[in-house]
């Protein structure tokens, strides 16, 4: 037989027919997917996974942060574990791609190994992390923030969503033990990798027709909310010059910050102000105040701050021209996360060996891996997205996208199993 | 004794009294009043008023449409009315001089005439009209739009405030009928003059130390809801190129306007958006939509004309350099309305007479006296507001100002009460 007949593949009907499974929980009747975090079609989805996982012997739990493992014995069960999966849960209205692509291609991986009765070096587990999306409870890549220490039971205790429900009563009720929350920390030592694979939510790849995406780094997320204090006054009787008008400002803030990251070298750098309130909001009352978030996102701390001091300085001159005064405050600075290096060269190396191109490319969405990279070396497929859609019922990605990315993953796998943890002496 | 003593004069101090006895209904813990229309407060105003005229034996009435009428028979029983007043009801957290001191300067004139037991040519009716502030039920210069025959029954039945309650029930509350509506109607036959004094609003006469404003025209409100399609997408994986957004192309909307009005050679005419509303309002997501009120007021139409196409011209451009729609609903096309050039000379020669400076300036506010412009000779006088403030509870003019203009508009009413109607055999 020639040799790429033995390789083992991955069955991309019965993963297509997976895809199908999990999408009927939470559909709407709009095609879109409401299968927000710890809702019910979201533990329904849970049960449906923990079966499909059972049904191959795999050895599952759910830890204190609810977050599903699947673990298949290695044959040094001393080495510490190579991880993969992503997220079930999904934004209201959601697709059926976003975060269940990656947990479905993980049981896919697991299913060919146990077909094809292969035995790895590592014990292999898959995951399927808590609340990854933003979720009434405020708190979004729950499952992986809790795992690598970065959410506490401080951080969880009290909170509740808009109708007074409970985090940590939801969380029991998903599996979870509030009480215990940070036993669900996973050290450094017990893991050798992550790699996670999810759909692009972008263009580049398929502008390119290039199907696998190779995930450089993650994007580093800068936020603030910007308060633009003007003066309400008589839409009639105030004359032009005698204005302070918030929203005029907050226009010309708006603007500056697009006009700073449109003319930005790289185009991986983008800055959106997405969410805005005025002040008292009314046909014929000048606006007083306007507050509005503004986010810059990029793969090196340095593009960020780059943005910022040049958005400053543009809100510097709108002060100075405008008889405004604006408050800044910084809601968030997650800063990017670069993917391991010897992870990207193994997918790189796999995908040419397999015949497939692949491309390079940051990750302008956060993802539980951005938590992953910061105990263990971490990598991310990406597959290309059709219109670059995500977070609707349109979300879709070709199959045969799929199958070729599916591959990928499961020889990257494989390829790290054989070369991480080599002792020098072996 | 020399002339000026012969001149009847109003009392400052009754009138500053009446100021602040009215300004005990509906007064709040900040100190401004909420006295919307209908609501208990004004129906409290209501009565003391209606008290306040009957001491001074005018025949008080309410019309269909809740409007306070006070008769004072004239010599010439058969002649036309002179009518003069203004609002009492209250923006909500308003002033106690908008609206309050027209009609409070009316009583005042009325209590003068009895006092000094003059008796005119023409009946003088003083007018407390219904609803002039946006309220609760949408509908503003409730009362003179009534008895110009602009507002219907059709109009009124069925409206609801936010509560469900029925404008038809609180209007007969109030003493109104709506099943007669339509009888509230004066014809042009029955009036020879109107005159209203309101505070300006504004800082023209302030900053001119002028104490008496001479209205020529009340300027036009042309009113659209522009509403700007863009598309939502993930604000991290859409590059700057690939995007739709609606708050930027909005924001260039909202700047033209503001610079075509900044721009045009008059400085009284002004473009103000004060609404805005933005779908759908997430930080980490691209503004799919934006609607917005697009306000513009002049003195002229041709003004407001001009406005509106240099802005729809800059609007073009907008909608061409970008992958945006912008749709355009008009909500209010009320055109100027001009003064009476009779009732304005009368005002600014009494004004000489009396050695006070006047202004002729544009009320950039809508006024019943815009109404009332349709159907009788109207005028109006302006009380220099500190600081241009209004609607607020901060609103207020000074006693010697309040004391100039009534002082304005006792005298011009007796000018107009002797040279309106004369008869060319006289």
């Amino acid at each position: 037989m020639s040799k790429p007949m033995t390789k083992p593949k991955i069955n991309v009907e019965r993963l297509a027919s997976s895809i199908k499974d999990l999408s009927k929980f939470g559909r709407n009747e709009s095609d879109g997917l409401d299968r927000t975090t710890f809702t019910t079609s979201e533990l329904e989805a849970r049960e449906w996974l923990k079966a499909e996982l059972e049904k191959i012997d795999l050895d599952v739990r759910v830890d204190e942060a609810a977050n599903i493992w699947a673990k298949r014995q290695g044959m040094e069960p001393t080495l510490p574990v190579i991880a993969f999966g992503s997220h079930i849960d999904t934004v209201p209205n959601g697709g059926k791609y976003d975060g269940a692509l990656g947990v479905l291609m993980a049981l896919e991986v697991m299913k060919v190994l146990e077909e094809n009765d292969m035995t790895t070096r590592h014990p292999f587990e898959l995951v399927s992390f808590s609340a990854e999306e933003p979720n009434p409870f405020g708190l979004s890549t729950f499952g992986s923030r809790a795992i690598t220490g970065k959410l506490k039971k401080e951080d969880i205790v009290g909170v509740k969503d808009a109708n007074g429900t409970l985090l940590t009563d939801a969380l029991r009720k998903s599996g979870g033990n509030p009480d215990q929350f940070e036993a669900a920390v996973r050290e450094s030592s017990e893991l050798s990798a992550y790699v996670e694979v999810h759909i692009e939510q972008g263009k580049r790849l398929l502008n390119r027709s290039i199907p696998v995406g190779v995930v450089s780094a993650i994007t580093g997320i800068y936020r603030e909310e910007i308060t633009v204090f003007g003066e309400a006054n008589h839409a009639g009787t105030t004359l032009m010059e005698d204005r302070k008008d918030a929203l005029s400002a907050a226009s010309e803030l708006i603007l500056a910050l697009e006009e700073v990251c449109r003319s930005y070298p790289e185009n991986e750098v983008v800055g959106t102000v997405g969410k805005l309130n005025i002040n008292p909001n009314s046909a014929n009352i000048i606006p007083a105040q306007v507050d509005f978030t503004l986010e810059i996102r990029g793969k090196s701390k340095e593009q960020i701050e780059k943005v910022l001091s040049m958005w400053t300085d543009k809100a510097e001159k709108v002060k100075q021209a405008r008889p405004i005064d604006i408050h800044r405050k910084i809601l968030l600075d997650q800063p990017p996360a670069p993917m391991d290096e010897q992870v990207i060269q193994a997918i790189e190396q796999q995908a040419k060996l397999l015949n497939y191109e692949s491309l390079e490319l940051g990750s302008m969405a956060g993802h539980d891996a951005t938590h992953m990279a910061s105990i263990t070396k971490s990598g991310m497929l990406f597959v290309p997205s059709i219109d670059g859609k995500s977070h609707c019922p349109e979300e879709e990605s070709q199959i045969e996208d799929i199958e070729i990315v599916a591959n990928v993953l499961l020889h990257s796998l494989l390829a790290l199993d054989k070369g991480l943890d080599v002792s020098i002496n072996d």
